[in-house]
């Protein structure tokens, strides 16, 4: 069992995970090379950030990460209490009040030697939580966001469920090193009809007057783009979810984006295009102040439980 | 450094792996859950496999893992004559003469913490060799194999370049669980524009007459695919790399297969339509015979060196 003493600065100061049925410290936590969560990409995952101590929105997280699974078939031997209660464990572990938290289903490997079939294999939970930090840099954040537009499409939903959070990122990559080659922070797509769809790791958002609206196809149902929709409200705005073409885009006031691994991220240029004044829009900031000050609210802050309250999760 | 008494019935029964720079039975060859080839699945592979004591087709497939490790920009710290002297020592440690061998480049993980950039992460190559297995059960490539014609279209070649073998199998494996959802072994994609492209893991052809086609989209240029197209002229027989349409697939001859984890596989049902009588087709099974012929061919036959000839390829 795990000694509760060594949290934080012991064995789990680095995070803490969950790997076959045990809790690890991170650089014990790693899987197969043969794992077709490695070999076929065939998993699932989701991210929950704790904040000053508490899960934001974690019911919306084990929702779509339960939607995920069940989309595609996989099943682990932990049920829904159990993966809260190993989050919980994990943040606690690690003694973090600021994480980003991971939780993965793999395919797992088939129980016969040889198959080839999905169905023959025994699908394993993976969670980890490790010391949050923010996917774009601080002085990123301050000036707004360099967006290349790439010239790589987006994968078609058809072809591969984007609302199904997945880590087949090859398109997003490709966008990411055309824009680090164009001296771009990072990079959106557009799928082959000519919709704006989303970039690496995040939602994308044009604000057009009261407008806010973010792309209905191509895209994960990010649940900070939910917050920010639900956040419109409240602010005299109108938050939709449409579809986005290149001239909307580059004709919106402001463009920003969102990820649950950095909140609402303000945009200053978006292809060669130089937004307001090259500075974070009025609408971003407003729904930036928002987003961050719906973490008080305690309809979506989960505090993180202390350890006792998580024990006897391992098997003896 | 590795013990070399230790093959084929010691610690490297199962098969033997190079990881971070180390052999090491394949129970210890793991990635860390947060490794980029996991969590973005940015990575790169190829399989190459051993028949009789011998690599087949080795340099060849050098080849396309080189070109593939390019064209997504990873270099892992050993170069192609220490890939090379590996893959021979993963075989000889483990003590087969039938293995699947596979090598694999990972972006790995980034230097700085935090960082989301594909160019701060140091790449890392995996290799290992497994008893060989073949892919399709002998009782299926003796009746011929049932493929389901699946209803989730291809990723596109602009999105996601087929030609560089990768893990993101998800549009793939949603065909395979359609195929068993319907009783079929495994399944076949077209992509969007009602081209044929490739099923999970392997390549497929039809036969018209003296024609012998392979699609020309969405589909890796496997080495087995190119062994046949080679092997066409010696036998009479129209090899050739073209678009196919449905039609053309439902007014086939015969259909086969190929893989390296399974050379040509015969083809006996395509969704609902029975082939040649519910059997493999001759021309399937003239290819059959030459590509295992082609084995011994000296050209396309490298003998693995023994592990004399592949020591001090660990850091001391």
């Amino acid at each position: 069992m795990t000694d509760q003493n060594e949290t934080g600065t012991g064995r789990f100061a680095g995070g803490a995970a969950w790997v076959r049925g045990r809790f690890v410290p991170m650089d014990e936590a790693v899987l197969p090379v043969t794992d077709w969560g490695f070999t076929r990409s065939d998993v699932v995952y989701d991210v929950v950030h704790v904040h000053d101590g508490a899960f934001f929105r974690l019911q919306d997280h084990l929702d779509r990460f339960e939607r995920a699974m069940a989309r595609r078939r996989l099943k682990p031997a932990e049920d829904r209490a159990a993966i809260e209660a190993i989050l919980h464990r994990c943040v606690a572990l690690a003694g973090l009040s600021h994480a980003y938290v991971a939780m993965a289903c793999s395919r797992g490997r088939p129980r016969v030697a040889g198959s080839r079939r999905p169905e023959d294999c025994d699908n394993h939970l993976i969670a980890y939580a490790i010391p949050w930090i923010d996917v774009i840099p601080k002085d990123v954040q301050a000036r707004g966001a360099h967006l290349w537009i790439a010239g790589t499409p987006r994968v078609p939903d058809a072809s591969v469920d984007p609302t199904v959070k997945n880590y087949q990122w090859n398109d997003l990559t490709s966008g990411l090193l055309e824009a680090h080659d164009e001296g771009y922070d990072t990079a959106i797509l557009f799928d082959r009809d000519g919709f704006l769809t989303e970039g690496p790791g995040f939602n994308v958002f044009i604000v057009s007057g009261d407008r806010v609206l973010t792309p209905d196809r191509g895209a994960l149902q990010g649940i900070t783009r939910k917050t920010v929709l639900e956040l419109c409200d409240g602010l005299g705005l109108e938050g939709r979810v449409a579809p986005i073409t290149r001239e909307m885009l580059d004709e919106a006031d402001e463009v920003f984006t969102t990820t649950t691994a950095g909140g609402v991220m303000p945009v200053s240029r978006v292809g060669g295009r130089i937004l307001g004044n090259d500075r974070p829009g009025p609408v971003t900031m407003r729904l930036y102040d928002a987003y961050w000050a719906a973490h008080a609210d305690p309809r979506y802050a989960t505090p993180v439980l202390p350890l006792e309250a998580t024990a006897g999760l391992e098997a003896a």
